[in-house]
This record gives structure tokens, sequence and C-alpha cells, in this order.
């Protein structure tokens, strides 16, 4: 048994796994392998909603053919520091990686490059691309749009997805900064963990279907919504809603994919939007090249006084004190890279479905 | 009296008297207008803490000789889409308009521009600056680090500033979306009409200086420090760490300033940061050409389209439903152009103080 309770799996196993499920839906090699990285990397830094469990997911997806193996992706506006990519209606985790390139690329030749995608899906962590850049010497910014579930403040209804934006900044000496944050007040995966244990939540995560505030998961499942982060009113719940807001515009507007409500699901599980806006899903990527901006070292070594300074606030009581961004994630990694991937059973139980449905053996 | 029980000004007397006090203070004729000009925005936009209340603070470092009220700005590094700039220690209101058209006009040529700002300070609202990149048809993206006043996520003790973004997307028939938004649970200027007020705050905005979260806006004041939007772990302090973490890098740390608890401070009553790491403060300033990414009218009809089906949604009980980010700073604009800029006892004193120090006739 894991550090969570469920059964273990070596990573790379699992990442083997998705790679071959992904090339028997008609995914090509190199995008596959890619595809199955990602989620593999969400696993290793602990996010557990967006690894190996979401395998299930695109594969019903793919299955159905609501998701494009094979995109063509297409420049349909480009700049020398932008462009609009349409993604074909291709898995996220192939159209995300290409379209973050070409920021990069961009950012090689003017300093900054920004890429809008539309026609695009669920494109895994958010984190892996800022990560991306961190290879090059850049700064990356990430967002993307999902499906609806949260309300906007004083909303009764879902209207906006989790979306999440993740940027990183590398240390000379000490690891990268790495903020990878979606923008409702508690992760949805908690959500469905109370649920499964039968727990209540927190006051400030979620409303039922009446926009009446619960602490009962199932109320929230059931046709009610998440909170944006800052909850209430007065605890600037409505900057939490503009954070979501203003994700939402980058990504779902300014590419011409589907914004708001209408951001299409993820699985086939859920119901179809009411009305289409735009095509498909859609994200922006940023990159700026560091020595754009400042000599790299200099930064680097800045970010690690950075670093430094903050593990030496005072601590609030009852704590060690405040972490860095990133440092859950890098310390799930250095543990799950050894001991492996604690997988909860319902999870394995869709891995095989998985198996059942693309003919690839799981077990 | 006004509509918050103050003395009321017209707009533009108090635009006229910190122009004519910018420009005794050796600021350059159009620089003085400008500077003014933002501060008057605020006061007319309702965000009073950043008006003509800051001209105080302002008179104060300049009589002192703390500011520069002509600075020479320089280019100390530039590719076609970015630039870093010196602000020579000017005014921020001066440094901060001159390195935003400076991104604007980067945008003009590759599609997307970055500035990064350095040797400056306090900048004034943010959202001026993106309402410009408006005029352009570009959004504009605004960010600064400001004088600690903030504890990260499980700290005891000021290491960041309330950092604001500010963005803004144009409507076509609709008013723009504008989000102009300080990373705290609240905004500071509420502890100060609390302490005011002889009232208590409420629960998740500050703590006290031992780091315990407190209800008395004294205990906050006296030592302790403002919390990040989402206040504690449970509701997400962390994320609200994060966005402010995340504005002091790209603000302060990217651009060559001073960051987090070093950042520069805005008035002769706070006291020095203990150690320097950078030069002045720091801002962000981003552009990007609307048309660089998609049509602009069908940008402006998609973001109409946002605002109506957001303001249609379902009410939470007991309110009027959503508002749209930049609606209640209209609505004060437009009842303040006509009924004038309300001043509560404190601000009208400190403005005669301004008279004194600089020679011109407040009343």
């Amino acid at each position: 048994m894991g550090e969570t309770g469920g059964i273990v799996f070596d990573a790379g196993r699992l990442e083997e796994f998705a790679r071959r499920v992904f090339v028997q839906f008609g995914v090509r090699a190199a995008d596959a392998e890619e595809a199955a990285r990602i989620l593999s990397l969400a696993d290793l830094r602990g996010i557990d909603s967006h690894g190996i469990a979401r395998l299930h997911a695109y594969s019903r997806m793919l299955d159905k053919g609501r998701i494009n193996p094979a995109p063509e992706m297409t420049i349909v506006r480009e700049t020398p520091g932008t462009a609009t990519v349409d993604g074909d209606n291709g898995l996220g985790l192939i159209v995300g990686p290409w379209a973050n390139r070409l920021a990069m690329e961009k950012a090689e030749t003017v300093g900054t490059g920004w890429v809008a995608v539309r026609g695009s899906n669920h494109f895994g962590i958010a984190g892996y691309y800022v990560l991306e850049a961190l290879e090059r010497d850049q700064l990356g910014w990430a967002m993307t749009n999902t499906t609806k579930i949260v309300a906007p403040m004083w909303g009764a209804e879902r209207m906006l997805g989790t979306n999440p934006i993740a940027i990183a900044f590398p240390g000379c000496e000490e690891p990268p900064i790495v903020i990878d944050m979606a923008s409702p007040a508690a992760a949805y995966g908690k959500i469905e963990m109370a649920i499964r244990e039968d727990k209540s939540i927190p006051e400030g995560w979620a409303i039922d279907r009446d926009g009446v505030p619960t602490t009962e998961p199932n109320e929230m499942a059931d046709g009610g919504a998440m909170l944006p982060l800052g909850s209430t009113r007065e605890q600037g719940g409505h900057k939490g809603y503009c954070l979501g807001a203003m994700i939402d515009l980058l990504s779902g507007v300014l590419s011409g994919a589907n914004w708001g409500p209408f951001a299409p699901v993820f699985t086939t599980e859920f119901e179809e939007p009411p009305r289409r806006v735009g095509i498909g899903l859609g994200h922006l990527f940023g990159a700026m090249r560091i020595d754009a901006f400042i000599d790299p070292d200099e930064f680097k070594r800045q970010v690690d006084d950075w670093i430094r300074t903050f593990r030496q606030t005072k601590p609030a009581p009852g704590t060690d004190g405040p972490i860095i961004p990133g440092d859950p994630e890098r310390e799930a990694e250095s543990v799950r890279r050894e001991s492996g991937i604690p997988l909860v059973a319902a999870v394995v139980e869709d891995l095989r479905e998985v198996a059942e449905i693309s003919g690839v053996p799981f077990d």
C-alpha cells in the first residue's frame, strides 16, 4: 500500500501503458511518448487528478472519435512575437506542447512569444509547459480554460472552469520556483475525495444547486458549484472570480475558442454545453527569454536569494513557516520516483477498462 | 457631505492642485499633467487610497529629495519584443507611463511587448496603464511590487507588498472588462478605515505581530501583517501567496529592482528596508495587439457576449447576481464626474500640509 492507501505502481510502467494506449488510438509515436510523459509527470509530482487517472477520460473521448489523435496544427494568425494556433480538435497533450514550443521559438527570435490556442482539448498539468521553458532559460506561462464547474462571485451556477495558470522561475543553486495553481478555493479532487470518504468539506469551497454555501460534497457534485479563490465577497472572492475570468478571456476569447460555460467537456460522461461560441478548448502560452531582460546568472542568483529569504520568514504559530511554490511537487517527485505511484482502487478499475477498450494489456 | 460622509471636491480642481504641486517640485509640465490625471482617475473610479490621498506621501518624498521629479529613463536591455527600463528613481507616475508606452510600441511592431522596470517608485493605479492599452486596441497588463505588508502563507511577518495586477478587455457595445486587483484578501484601505471607525475586521484579513489571526485592525497595523487572498491553507491561501510571489518575481527580480521585504517604502513615515537587493521599485508592463491574435471586431463581439452571458448567471440568494470586473469603478466614475470626490477629513488635512510644503494654495 502506498502513501495514500492505494496500490503502488512503478511510474515507468504506467507511462509505458499510457504511451501504448495512445498509439493504439492512432496517436503518432513521438506525440504518444510526450503525452504519456506529461501524464507521468503529473503522477510523479503528486497531482494525481491530472496523471494516469485522466487516461480513462482521454481514451473514451478518443474511442468515440470526439478527439483527433493525429491533429494537423495550423497557425491561423501570426506576428513575429505572437500566433494563434488551431489545434484541429487534437488531444491537448499534443496540441499544447506544439503551441508551447512555438511560443518559445518566438521568444528566441524577438525576446518574448505568446501563442493563443483554439480547437484544443484538456492539456494536462499546466506546470509541464513552464518546466519546458526552464530548459531554454525562459520564463514560461501556461493557462487554459476548462469545463465549467466554478460559480462567479454572487452566482448560483457553474460558469467558469477551474482555469489554472502556471509560471516558473529558475534558481542557480536552489531548485526552481514553480507556480501551478487553479483559480477556485479548492481542487475538485479534494471534493471527489470527500465524497469517496463520506466526509464533509470546509466552508468556502462550494455551493449547492440553489447557490447556498454547503459543506456537503454531494450537494456540490449534484448540480452545485465550486467557489472561486477567496470564497466570499468579504474574503476577496471577487478577486478569485477575476482571476478565473482573466484566464478564460485570454485562453478562450483571444484564441477564438469556446469560453465560460461553453468550454467543451473533457469526458464523455458530461453533458455537452448548450451553445457553441468558438472552436474547441483554448489555451494561452507565453515565453520570455530571461536574457531579454537581465543577465540570466544574475537573475538566478537573485531567485536563490529570494528563496532563502522567504524560507527564513518567521513561522506562523504551529507551522514550519512558508514553503516555496513547487516544494510539495518536487518532494512528491523525489519520493515517487523511488517508491512508485499509489493509485486508488477506482483508478485501477478505470485503467482496466482502458485496457479493455484499447486492447492494450494493463496487468 | 458626499457618499462616504466626506467633504466633496470637484475632480478637476483636485487634479489641477496635484498638477501644480508636481510642477512646484520640479516635475516637467507634460509629466505633471499625466501624473495628476492618474491620481484623479483613481479618485473618479472610487479607488480612494490611490488618488489625491497619495499626494501627501509623494510630496514628502519629493520634498526630501527621495524621488527624482525629472527622471531620465534609460533602456538598459532590449530586444524587438522586450525591454528593461531604469526609471532613474523617478516618480512612478512618470516612469510607469513611459515604460507602458514602450511596451505598447513594441506590440505595434512585433505583436506583443513586455517591459520590466527597475529604479521606479509607486506608480498609482495599475488600471490606468491597461486602460491606455485599450485606446490602441491592445490588451494591456500592468503589475508592480510594493512595500512589504503581506505575510506569505504560514509566515508571521510582512514579506510581500499588496502587489496588484491589472488587465483589460474591450467590448464592442458593452463597456470594457477591467480587472485591477491586489493580491491580499482585503485592501489595506479597509483596515485603515476600521481603525478610524474603531471597528473590528473580518477573520481572514490579518494576523498580529506573533502571526496569530486577529480581527483587531490595530493589531495588524502594530507590527502584524495582512493575509494573502484565500487567507488560510484550507481556503487556498497558498494560491494568494503564489499570486503575490509571481508578481514580485516578475516586477522585482526580472527587472533588477528590489523585491519581497526589500521593496522600497512609498512614504517617509515608513522605515527603510534592512537590505538593498536591486534598484528601486519594479514593475512589469505587457501589451498584446488584439489583431495579432484575432480579428478585433470579432474579439469585441465575443467580449460583449461574455459580459451578457455572465450578467445572466442565476444569482446567489440575497444578491443581484455576478457583476462584471470594472463595473463598480465605472459606476463610481459616472457618479463622481457629476457630483465630485468625497474626501475624509484626514485627507483634507494632509492636502493642507501639501499646500504648506509646496507653496501651492489649496483653498
